[in-house]
């Protein structure tokens, strides 16, 4: 018998654009170009990110706009209504839930566990919570838990602790030295080739 | 600051019609119109409709031709828009995978978690498969865990658990009986009752 599958998909880098380097290029504030590769720490990263907007008054009313003119990657939005019909999706993304409503209206509004910024009355963000520390990899073991066959897509290194836990994990574009080091987890560099992949791995055919 | 929510909702009776009531009306079965009420034990029940399904060599492909009649209750379809813009949302139901893709088209694909049919390569309805017992239940502790609050609505005896899990339960147009005997859980008995009370209690506005 076949087995109920759900789908773990990362969202930024693989159903949508990085979101601050968006927001960089379109408010022209350079500093916000940082990443996890400059500052390994998430916590520092978010602090500065947050200290940068704090300087240049940039409050959650600009940070919609901008996100609001933001969309998916070319064919996300087939790919993901392709898997829908098929299995369950749930996207796991380091974001915040105040910055992706556009994007979420875009790909049709798929479940989505990310964390949550505190905006004060005036619409300065105050500070961000992490919903929960490592929430990739809790909630594919909760989903397994509850006896669905996990598989899990990603390109990146918040997400192979993800990859680890589910049935089966692949890359989608991961940059080159990611791929080398963990070749435990098949590489997919299109939508057709992760949609193979996933229907070979959760038996989706038919 | 604002929790992010989840909202787990019963399907049948809240958003679509009963199912097995349904197949008997379009085929004309009336034995399939057995439901938990007479006989309460599920796997005896299920056992019952799958000799009825056989006996009247009635397989996969004729339910989903029926099946695919079936729309969701008026003002399902606006009232679970209105709530996945506004919070995660995750269908919990007792019924099958195989049985419910036109009525999660129509409903737009929200996230279901639901059991699996044993069907043979002739079409046949072999068995059943419970995901897990008492798995509305676990599947709100699973998301509490992931620092979700959790708020619940549904009509029937099978949402019991699943409403007393959660951090906030309602019933959506119950039968009366069970109203009187479980008076915690606040009744609601149209979409804007029930999105008003899910709004004060996940603080969804605005």
């Amino acid at each position: 018998m076949r087995s109920a599958v759900v789908v773990c998909l990362d969202m930024e880098g693989v159903l949508t654009p990085e979101i601050w380097p968006g927001l960089s290029e379109k408010t022209g504030i350079d500093d916000l170009l940082v990443t996890t590769r400059d500052i390994p720490d998430y916590d520092e990263l978010m602090r500065l990110r947050l200290d940068i907007l704090s300087k240049h008054k940039i409050g959650i009313a600009d940070i919609r706009a901008v996100a609001a003119t933001m969309n998916p990657l070319d064919g996300a939005v087939d790919f993901l209504d392709w898997l829908r019909e098929r299995c369950q999706v749930i996207i796991l993304s380091d974001t915040y839930y105040e910055l992706i409503g556009p994007l979420m209206k875009h790909l049709h509004y798929p479940t989505i566990f990310c964390h949550t910024l505190d905006i004060d009355d005036a619409g300065c963000i105050r500070n961000y919570m992490l919903r929960q520390k490592d929430q990739k990899r809790h909630a594919v073991a909760a989903v397994k838990r509850l006896n669905f066959r996990v598989l899990a897509a990603g390109d990146s290194h918040n997400d192979l602790s993800m990859l680890h836990e589910a049935d089966a994990g692949f890359f989608f574009c991961p940059p080159e030295a990611i791929c080398s080091k963990y070749p435990q987890f098949p590489v997919t560099r299109s939508y057709p080739d992760l949609m193979e992949q996933l229907t070979l791995a959760g038996n989706l055919r038919g």
